[in-house]
């Protein structure tokens, strides 16, 4: 069974980790959202791309959800020292990743072909592919006015109140070399928990992708457990546009894709209204603290795909 | 006495630290080579600029003559595991200037300007220029073709044969906002124990600096010392470009600019050829091993400077 799975940061990584962990490696793809990518200190910074991969590669940082592990902090102290932007922090290995793709980019490289790349020098094994080599760049429209997403949520700890987003240059933008293929000859997609807005929104805005996953099953798992994000703004998010944050609410923003969608144990009254919508409810525990959850909930996941395949 | 410096790497960065041990910060300016930068890995370096600011601060690696003391070196073992180029080393906080330098050129400052937003976060009092703020790079004709300077120096650790040397857009560079200001102002001009034809020829090469400079006492300090360079290729060039490496060869090298030159207490028996060429010898202990030798060198610099007011 052939899986895409569609993710943005920490949720998403460690869903496909898990997903990495129980399936042959080309069996599954993953399709990164990069609306949160941007230019910093000259160098382009993909941090959902960064998360899946450190992820995928063992290296990421389990205390802050980015990053690497076992990090160092010289060149950001020497930095501050020199009076440099430092809001947005950057360590010394991780540096590395982000000035290699800068270095490859502007030698005319695509994103998903650096992607490839670094990913194979990071033993990577399966298939990551930004949503589109095109720059598709994240705009929160906020109660202060609007604001790039890692302005929004890193320089701004996602503080001001949203009113909506626009992601500039998806009109433009084509699917990654890879993701139409790969969507195509998907048995299953996998909407990994990640933010609706922001993590996922982004990649369904990339003209064809929604086309090629309306053609599958879709199965999701909810980001927001017991009307709370499991991480990130996404339950703030769905308050400030006026809809009670929850795993209905989750399958209410994706009804016209999903197939079906796993929720927490916890969210098991919600269920019946999900089924209501059309999208069959899958009840799972839902949290991922350790690999073993990861890979727990994969398998779980797996054999709600399966079950999916008997029930259309 | 208002004194001018003319600077390239190791050697001018040494004295220029002497001279700023024993002058007035406002009566000291240094005026650094820049043929050397260099853009690598997309971050603008300037190998000079940086050893002079390096030094003066406090900061620079005494072993190595390049980068920071006390360095780590995650980012560039990081940058190996992804493939990347690690031929030109950079340390985990050295790569804080060049980034931060790089940002601020990209923000449309100019590189005189940087440089003084950098000295003054590390706490270099004196006024630190570099030649032009236009690009001017050091090409190296060599037996093996035209290189780069940081390609035959770094990553050829300067084994070509020389033939000779071009400074790709001195022609149509100007010298940097201050650097007229201060030669016009200084009382004399030294130049610095650094590699003719690569440290201090850029500097001459640049439309106004040799005319503002021929008008004033200039006194050199020779790279060469016995017969062989104190550190780096001048030796090596000199006798590739068919001319025994000596003071003397210095002193004719310069002879249409220099009044006087510092030979090393070993080359005394050159004094009298020197004099011949009409520029005045200064016998000195010119080898700098440690500060106090950097701070004796400079007074005695300083103390032959006033006797040659008097003599001209």
């Amino acid at each position: 069974m052939k899986i895409v799975a569609l993710a943005g940061g920490v949720g998403g990584a460690k869903l496909v980790d898990g997903l990495a962990g129980v399936l042959p490696p080309a069996d599954l793809s993953v399709i990164v959202n990069t609306g949160d990518d941007f230019e910093h200190l000259g160098l382009m910074i993909c941090p959902d791309l960064d998360t899946v991969t450190y992820t995928l590669a063992g290296l990421a940082n389990p205390d802050t959800g980015w990053g690497r592990r076992d990090e160092s902090w010289a060149f950001l102290d020497a930095l501050r020292a020199l009076g440099g932007p430092t809001w947005f922090r950057l360590g010394d290995r991780d540096l590395a990743l982000h000035i290699e793709r800068t270095r490859r980019l502007r030698a005319g490289e695509p994103l998903s072909a650096v992607t490839r790349t670094l990913c194979a020098a990071l033993g990577v094994e399966i298939q990551v592919l930004p949503m589109t080599d095109h720059p598709v760049r994240t705009r929160v429209l906020s109660d202060i006015g609007e604001l790039g997403f890692q302005e929004y949520f890193v320089e701004r700890s996602s503080e001001p109140a949203v009113r909506g987003f626009r992601f500039q240059g998806a009109d433009e933008a084509a699917p990654a070399p890879g993701v139409l293929e790969v969507l195509r000859a998907a048995d299953r997609i996998i909407f990994c928990p990640s933010n609706p807005w922001v993590s996922l929104d982004p990649i369904l805005a990339i003209p064809g992708i929604r086309a090629a996953i309306g053609e599958k099953p879709c199965i999701g798992v909810s980001p927001i457990v017991g009307g709370k994000a499991i991480r990130g703004p996404a339950a703030k998010m769905f308050g400030e546009l006026g809809i009670e944050p929850s795993s209905l609410a989750v399958a209410e923003h994706f009804r016209d894709v999903l197939t079906a969608l796993v929720i927490d144990t916890r969210d098991e009254p919600l269920a019946e209204p999900i089924a209501r919508l059309g999208i069959q409810p899958l009840v799972a525990q839902t949290l991922m603290h350790d690999r073993s959850d990861r890979l727990a909930l994969a398998g779980e996941l797996l054999e709600f795909a399966a079950a999916l395949e008997r029930a259309i």
